[in-house]
């Protein structure tokens, strides 16, 4: 082989140039959630149907949602998402579905699905790389007329080209959107499928309607709402000066338009007084009435660590938007039909001056099994249980198989990752045993059971941009141990009840059984006739009944 | 609490805004390997020296790198990477160092360690958040003056902001660059630290010589280089015709300068000559003389499949530059003390159009043991065994655990994530029982042994911005698991071999504590006086080791 040129300082400077983020993703597109077919088509969804659910509740819309998935060829698909929600104002439409990091909830301080603004655009940067289509969206909004947009994106430039545009004058709906995208992918059943994320979409929003229709099949399924309520609209916050650091803090210095460096902390941050701005300024050893325009480097970092000396309150909680102890029970109840139901929610916390909060629901039963009940007089009757309404697959797996863990971030599924996920470590830490389950040290709980865990969050510390798992920060490890053994006590207390009531019903198949040898043995003994001998058998066991009564 | 307000279209159209990617990295800076301050240290090195050995490498000097690290307080360091390499234009300084997403490697195919033009600057910019410092470059390209920049980023713009340029007239190095920055961090010695990176850099960068400065110690350590052949300058390549999809065909016919269908493919791809064009467009149902530019989705579509029907060759070679067998038994045996080493090397690979190739050495041995050799008239001799000469701390664990995996992805060692990369997983998959070493179902094996992995291509796909572990594509398990059996082969002779050595040792052992027995058994019996005994004995022995000989 022949020697390579080398190269010199001026022939390396010639060759940098600046490197688009569409481009970026598009070559690192696992990054994203679109690593294989299977899992694009998953992710498309998901980031289409939490944009639609943002949307209705900023508008204070419930939302109907119909997701519809038809198979073109072999390999390509037809998504459709499609929501009752406010719709998007025409401008915005490009942008918001043609340009990565573009949207609205990045730099608000405020709990919502989509925070990342690259989602959806990535979803159409998929469908136009592998199938040469890009997105088609069309979008009323109230009192408006309806408009459809196709997009192909630029990504050298990160920029949208508008490929049609059309005004249309009739529509289905007085207002909402329809995304709909062509994409390489494929669909299978089962774990981790469109179709369990749709399932617990519908438990973790109990408000939302859903219709989804899967390749193949002619009517949609119906998952219908269980409340009525919209979930009150999360509030925005600034930030917690815990939270900030210092070359924000210097940043913040220089944009503000508060001229004192009094007002300048008041306005800018949460929590913050006249008494504590004073407490932090002569800690900081500064002037209060400081421009803060004019504040070094130095001393910038003389008041960030006054800031982190002085002890400042909690960040408000009205950012926050869980989904409550009723509603995530009723979700429960509506998608597996356990035995037992345990809930408990945290109050809120707070990591890196972010609010958080996190909610946990158990499940518990053996579906298929007879069903032990005692009634009001302590007889045992056994009952055949009922199944889940609204489909034929029930969430709760067998008695002998680990438990499973419905994770969520802001309502949102996590179905990929789970075990770099903060928490699945916390399910693996917390000692089930103490609560009546089997569990190997260090491995997930047996048992016939699903574990809802819920995280709100004005942010949630995804470990990928393609927010499939949560990274361990240890306040929100703590918080969803706490959680869980909340929960995990209640749960205890019903299965030890179950299981003395099962013993007792195995007791008295035994007596049921043996009381009529017992009778002949007596027979014998006393020399009964067989009228006594009934009369005894059946004081025997009304006696052995009462004395055993639960 | 009050209701809270909803929003319209109109209001939530107001709140879009654009985000910059410097924005989006700061705030899920985790994403890039800042997680902790400990890490943040170690990505910190690692980003500037892998950049330093990527522009010595490119301009043929014999690499020499300090890497100091000086605590100024409880939370800050000083990092200083300098290196001899060609320097740096003046004019580039800025936006390498000050921007993220800029660089010369992402639109190249060819084989360097930075391949995303995001590392550096996301380091200075991480020192500019946690300290208010941004990083403080010094450059000196051949036959012209030094410079030194100090940047500071414009995180909403993505921006570099200059705050000192100055021209200094004299410099230490007649070319070269040095890198500085302030940062939180934290130091900690053993696994994973940055003692442990530069360590196994050494190992496979064998023509590199390293200055190592530890905070508190005095003076640098020094890893010497081992060869004095600087690796040969990959050569770039044009993409492979099976890599490529259909939204990114679509484009290149957009912006190709070819006037017809076969030049655009023959000149655009590689491994395309004119026989093969033919055959594509023939497939396609296309006309030779079609001009690119025009032509539509749908004929694109059929140009796109008619090339995945097509055979073409695997893509050339040139553009990687694996480390080599001897140079792979050098570091090793530099930094491993071991008794003995295989090393294997994969013909190169393809996936998604990317060439690879994978490279594997195992180090064997038992450290502080003594060790048991066979002189050539078959005698066994015990000598003590040399400790490593670089460094105190030896890579090579006890026989009792499980064995350690150094990874290398394009000779950048990868500390982190060990348990989702490819690597690890075909590890865990080789039988190393076949090749005398025991391993429990599903683990990794046991053994004082240490296994290097490496794995060269153009494009590695990492399954995060902070390039810690390699996605598991089928195609790169497969090679890694050949490599690994390869070298498992010749290990598994080895280990056998010794294996006879150390029972007959123990037999010999034996022998010499009971042959005088014998010898007094045989006297008594046979009546032989004490130099009849002492000659038996003797004859014996050598009879004995005569026909046991190895």
């Amino acid at each position: 082989m022949a020697a390579r040129k080398h190269a010199t300082a001026e022939e390396m400077a010639m060759a940098q140039k600046e490197i688009s983020v569409s481009e970026f993703f598009a070559k690192n597109r696992h990054l994203l959630g679109f690593d294989n077919p299977r899992k694009a088509l998953l992710t498309t969804i998901k980031e289409a149907v939490d944009n639609s659910l943002d949307a209705c509740e900023e508008a204070g819309i419930l939302p109907e949602i119909l997701v519809e998935i038809d198979q073109l060829e072999e390999d390509r698909f037809r998504v459709v998402v499609q929501d009752n929600g406010p719709g998007i104002v025409k401008a915005q439409i490009p942008n918001i579905f043609g340009k990565l990091l573009y949207g609205s909830k990045f730099h608000s301080r405020r709990q919502s699905r989509g925070q990342q603004g690259i989602g959806i655009s990535a979803a159409g940067l998929y469908g136009q790389m592998t199938t040469g289509k890009g997105p088609r969206i069309e979008s009323r909004v109230k009192r408006g007329k309806a408009h459809r947009y196709e997009i192909q994106m630029d990504f050298t430039k990160n920029k949208p080209l508008i490929t049609q545009d059309e005004e249309l004058d009739d529509w289905h709906q007085s207002h909402g959107t329809r995304f709909e995208v062509t994409l390489e992918a494929s669909y299978q059943r089962g774990l981790r499928s469109v179709d369990d994320y749709i399932k617990q979409t519908a438990v973790s929003n109990p408000h939302t309607s859903i219709r989804y229709k899967p390749p193949g099949e002619e009517e949609p399924r119906f998952y219908e709402r269980a409340i009525r309520d919209v979930p009150d609209r999360a509030a925005e916050i600034k930030p917690h000066p815990y939270g900030v650091e210092l070359g924000e803090l210097m940043k913040m210095l220089r944009d503000t338009s508060s001229r004192w460096l009094s007002g300048f902390l008041q306005e800018e941050f949460c929590r913050i007084g006249p008494k504590v701005a004073k407490e932090i300024i002569a800690t900081a050893k500064l002037g209060e009435r400081s421009y803060p325009t004019r504040i070094a480097r130095d001393e910038a970092d003389r008041l960030y660590r006054a800031i982190q000396k002085t002890k400042i309150s909690a960040p408000p909680t009205t950012c926050l938007s869980p989904i409550g102890e009723d509603r995530i029970r009723e979700g429960l109840m509506k998608e597996c039909d356990a035995d037992f139901y345990s809930v408990s929610t945290r109050p809120p916390s707070v990591y890196r001056g972010n609010p958080f909060q996190i909610e946990v629901g158990i499940a518990w039963g053996k579906p298929g099994d007879d069903r032990l009940e005692v009634d009001d007089k302590g007889r045992i009757h056994k009952t055949k249980k009922k199944r889940g309404a609204t489909d034929t697959e029930d969430l709760l797996g067998n008695a002998d198989e680990p438990v499973r863990v419905l994770r969520f971030a802001n309502r949102v599924p996590l179905l990929f990752q789970q075990s770099s996920c903060c928490f699945t470590k916390s399910v693996i830490q917390t000692s089930w045993k103490n609560y009546g389950m089997s569990q190997s040290r260090g491995a997930m709980p047996v048992g016939s059971a699903v574990i809802f865990i819920h995280m709100a969050s004005v942010w949630v510390p995804f470990t990928s941009e393609a927010k499939e798992a949560i990274a361990p920060y240890p306040e929100i490890l703590k918080e969803v141990r706490l959680a869980l053994q909340e929960a995990g006590r209640k749960l205890g207390v019903h299965i030890r009840k179950g299981k003395r009531v099962t013993n007792e019903f195995q007791k008295r198949s035994y007596i049921e059984k043996y009381l009529p040898h017992v009778g002949i043995g007596l027979q014998e003994i006393l020399g009964l006739d067989d009228e006594d001998r009934e009369e005894t058998v059946e004081r025997l066991r009304e006696s052995m009944e009462t004395t055993r009564k639960i």
